[in-house]
């Protein structure tokens, strides 16, 4: 099959060697323009998970009227995988459309080729042609086009269209006066003819979008998935006691409860000694101080260690094993750096960068230092060691059953190192899930998430008011880096505890979790200290916690009354029990008048599930207002009541019309989810109508 | 110099591919995330004129906090020209920018390298360096740098940084207390010697992007061009005759007159007698009917023929030169289409279709018939030959000093053969101009456009509302599509008599005229039919003129007292004088509180040349309401008044403010081109202020 490739250059030299090239056939007329989706120009790919539908668009035309017909190829990324072909169909205005599902997590490619039908241009004509004659003349030519096709065809479709072409070819020849012509014309444009023909097409002059265009297909956690952040050296549940792995297994209980699918531990590693971090981030620590488990490493081991006072590799192996019986995954921080006393610092002094003193350089972003990390150097000159090391390390905690990792700063470690580590386990695993911890300026995050991050942080800690949440989450669900960056929303992180939690008080944290649920398909929370309301700042103006698990041991009261447990269970559960709330691109925001209230809805794609959310922003103060849904995208008849089931408090409300009134009150709910019934009650369901 | 050059493919094989090979250096750390302007990826060229500034961004980062250095690199299309580099300068949120002036016509392109700059990094943490401790290492570090620096010097440059290498190492040992870390912070930020070292980068590591961006280069007539379209044969000053080439020359002092720089000839070819068509389209055409110049080719020759009845070719160069000493330049049509007695249908009938009954298939989109007119099949065997033919009609015209090219439908001749043509003519011949007549959709459009039309018809003489006029321009000017699609608005054609001028009598002519001279950089009229208002259809509902020059010779009265001729010269005579009106980027349209009266302005890059225009759009009633000008985009301070010269009437006025008020008469001036005048006479200009 001749393909037209075009060049990806529009270089006069490039032209004109193309076209004097023996294989350049200039007859190639049909197109392709544009393929979306594509990120980069198919630089990198577009994700998906398992079951969704990957649509694609295709900007095709060919010169002068002559009918097209495009498909859209697919195939799995092993080059031994055949390519499916979807015929594509014409929209509007040059625009082609097709899609298919995507198959099991692992990598894919997709294309589209068009070419100029014959057949069909000769069809379209005809059905335009009233004139006797040129109806006879058409239909010679289309005997001719029958037969070309029946050369092309095998076994009985060859037989039916010689048959055809025959007929076509003796009926054209004895047509005189309309009523034959019109007989003929019929005969000409019969549609299983049409479609035999069709199965057999003239595709040597077909052309092919340049690129095979990359698709990374995940598993749905993926796309929808519930974290829940814990100290495990906090779980015990003796006050002064350093918590275990085992004390781990016993909270799993508590973590169902709750309705989270993703358990995930800072660095489970020994922490180093050398330049250890006090209480409250002190720069000397007293002898009983635990250190940061981010400060990676001592003689007892590494990254591929447990640190000895919360148990064993057995012991994790067994919180592996009992999380997932639960339905839960355990995830595993990934921080690629290292105490001072890391084992790598003396086996691989390379790694790191040494001053003119004789000492590593250690963390430091002027006038801030952090003496007690030491960074890996990525301009090393033994960099391929250090990269398979840190592959290795992946690949360690893998073998132990770790399917998610929650990566630390990824952006403060080399790129090109990203692309390649990621690339090179999901080839192997195409399971395995990486979150990007990366707060830092847009393009970064994005980079990251191109270069193979499956899921990635975002600002929502810092997006508040109505406008900052409806620009911010639009962007998110509806802009170009949807095709490739999914949002994992978080209200509070161990580093992280935002002004709004600090001073709303009990109705910030049941706003900031309700958004954070609801406007996004992957939401986290730092526990326990979100569910018993932590809110004191190590100092004013600070995001950080006071009394910081990352320098300390908490102990925590899992029971206290006022804890949100119960109100986060439930609105776990809301996501579970509602499809609409387990993917992102749905989500529309509509109009309320009260800048304190917002109202937004997401649904499934077949719309069976519909939900509508209105949170009041303010946690002083009950607000009320009127909020403007759009019934025609709820697919709710303007003329007829609709019922707005509060999942929340399992209230039920009749509303009608586009227009409905809502009160708020924080301290009781700041927020209600509606699941939305189309269907009410009327007359003529009751017998005594009829 | 090693290039880490990124694949186009995120493909797991290609990633692994590269990064196991030898040449791969996984310690690049500069990330290039994207370089705009960018048509397709790279595939097509962007458009400028010589003397244009080419502004070029880039999306560049590292990991962590390291400095960036980014540099814009350019060269002319012949591969033995050097590189350009220019330094790019960081603006916000990892965005970098950097320009050029585009040379004489011609291909170049334009890519953007970046590298992690270690000295650059050096100087930005010392910066913020307070300990003494320290200054003195950071001291020592930089000496190093210093030191590699001088290795990569010549001369003395080399000596100077081996001695400020010498100084800091000796002044880091001697440093302690503050004082001296203070004064060895000095030395080692001096400005001069940041700036040598930096003469001297190390670039072993720098990171490219994988493209060279083309840019096409064109004469500034690309841009800025005042097109009058005439039929020849109509030029005739007796009534009855024929019009030549001679009485075009004759016409000259008439075109130069009115303003116009090019003058466009529909063509001048034999036309064919087999099928020729009648006066009004007439199917049978009567003896003495002149038939259709689109109908090309007969016994006397083809496309590199001139008729009979106009002169010879001799008379065509007369003309040429004629024209080109008023400054005028002549544009012919290109129309690649033949009359049944072309010789090219006897000389080579297999460039045509051939029907089963030994006919040639004439043009059609059934149930329309154009049987004076045989297509080009350009699927034909003997493309190649096709190809070359029609390449050497352009050159032959080229040869007889036509530079520029109004195309015939070429959305209806096949794209690969636009690319291939234009790009091996423009090589040959960089100042041709080639115009598209393509009134199709606007993918299409686009299509050829990219393909390396430099100018193309738009949907103008369809645009007549404030809303319509407004989005359109919008899209022209400030959508993507401006890289490569320059318009050329025609109020009129000679297919193309709009409802608005047979409905609107003088003023919509007027009124579209201004618009066109004003909205666009590049526009043309029909003429004298334009300025002689000649307003009948052929019948009711159709946009065909009524004894059309398309089919008959016509004889035009140029001094009738209705004529526009004063208008349209006063109107170019504007775009001439005002360069804010040469150019279509600047284009911003401002409120008014009638949606009769539309404002728009234009500027020059510098803001010397403001120009206002308002333009009441009803060509029936005098409208009045009030403009809102954005004084900050047009540099006007809020509270100084400022003088509005309008160069229609050179009516003066003064405004004071954004809001200001306009009345417009359809039947005196139905627009004022206003130029802003920022300084007014104040009280201080006069002596007896002082």
């Amino acid at each position: 099959m001749a393909r037209a490739k075009t060049t990806l250059r529009d270089d006069v030299q490039a032209v004109h060697a193309r076209t004097q090239d023996q294989n350049f056939d200039g007859r190639v007329r049909a197109v392709v323009d544009a393929v979306r989706p594509c990120v980069d120009g198919g630089r990198f790919a577009v994700k998906r998970v398992e079951g969704e539908l990957v649509s694609v668009e295709a900007d095709c035309f060919t010169d002068g009227h002559d009918a097209l017909r495009v498909l859209l190829r697919w195939r799995a990324a092993d080059p031994a995988a055949p390519w499916q072909d979807v015929e594509m169909a014409h929209d509007v205005n040059d625009l082609w459309r097709g899609s298919f599902v995507a198959g099991p997590p692992g990598r894919y490619f997709y294309t589209v080729v068009a070419w100029v039908d014959h057949f069909l241009s000769w069809r379209h004509e005809l059905e335009r042609r009233t004139d006797p004659e040129d109806i006879a003349l058409a239909a010679r030519i289309g005997a001719g086009l029958a037969r070309a096709a029946a050369l092309r065809a095998q076994g009985e479709d060859r037989d039916a269209l010689t048959d055809w072409a025959n007929r076509l070819e003796q009926d054209a020849k004895r047509c005189a006066g309309d009523p034959q012509a019109q007989a003929l014309k019929a005969l000409a444009l019969d549609a299983d003819f049409a479609e035999r023909v069709m199965r057999y097409p003239d595709r040597s002059r077909e052309t092919c979008w340049p690129d095979e265009l990359p698709l990374l297909v995940d598993r749905p956690r993926a796309r929808y998935s519930t974290w829940y952040e814990l100290f495990p050296r906090s779980t015990s549940p003796e006050a002064g006691r350093h918590g275990t792995l085992k004390d781990c297994i016993a909270r799993l209980p508590y973590v169902a409860e709750l309705g989270f699918d993703v358990l995930y531990l800072p660095p489970i590693h020994p922490v180093g000694r050398e330049k250890r971090k006090g209480k409250n981030n002190a720069l000397v620590a007293a002898p009983d101080d635990v250190g940061s488990p981010w400060a990676i490493g001592a003689v007892e081991g590494g990254h591929k260690s447990v640190h000895p006072d919360l148990g064993t590799l057995d012991d994790f192996d067994a919180l592996v094993k009992a999380a997932n019986a639960r339905g839960i995954e355990i995830a595993l921080d990934i921080a690629y750096q290292c105490a001072p006393d890391h084992p790598y610092v003396k086996a691989h002094p390379n790694w790191f960068r040494w001053r003119p003193d004789g000492t590593v350089q250690y963390a430091e972003n002027p006038p801030k230092k952090y003496q007690d990390i030491y960074p890996f150097d990525f301009e090393s000159e033994d960099w391929r060691a250090l990269w398979e090391e840190l592959k290795n390390v992946f690949e360690f905690w893998i073998r132990h059953g770790v399917k998610i990792f929650r990566v630390d700063n990824p952006h403060t470690k080399a790129f090109p190192f990203w692309e390649w580590v990621i690339a090179e386990l999901k080839q192997a695993y195409p399971e395995v899930i990486f979150l990007a911890e990366a707060f830092t300026r847009p393009k970064v995050m994005h980079r990251l998430a191109k270069l193979g991050y499956t899921q990635s942080y975002t600002y929502f800690a810092w997006r508040n008011t109505k406008y900052e949440l409806t620009e911010y989450f639009t962007e998110l669900t509806q802009g170009p880096g949807r095709e490739y960056f999914r949002p994992n929303v978080w209200p509070n992180t161990p580093d992280i505890l935002t002004e709004t939690l600090q001073f709303g008080g009990r109705p910030a944290f049941m706003q900031r979790l309700t958004l954070a649920a609801t406007l996004a398909a992957s939401y986290g929370i730092y526990g326990p200290a979100f569910e018993l309301l932590e809110a004191a700042p190590r100092e004013p103006g600070s995001e950080e916690y006071l009394h910081s698990e990352k320098y300390e041991v908490r102990h925590w009261d899992l029971d206290r009354h006022d804890s949100l447990r119960a109100f986060i269970a439930r609105v776990n559960r809301i996501r579970r029990d509602n499809p609409a709330l387990q993917a992102d691109w749905s989500l529309r925001f509509f109009p309320t008048d009260n800048e304190q209230l917002i109202c937004y809805a997401k649904s499934t794609e077949d719309g069976a599930n519909q939900i509508v959310c209105v949170v009041n922003l303010d946690p002083h103060n009950t607000h009320s207002g009127w909020v403007d849904l759009d019934l025609a995208a709820l697919g709710i008849e303007p003329a007829m009541p609709y019922q707005m089931h509060d999942l929340i408090t399992g209230a039920r409300f009749l509303w009608h019309g586009a227009r409905n009134f809502v009160q708020l009150d924080p301290q009781r709910s700041p927020a209600h989810i509606f699941r939305v019934h189309r269907r009410v009650h009327r007359e003529h369901d009751f017998d005594y109508f009829m």
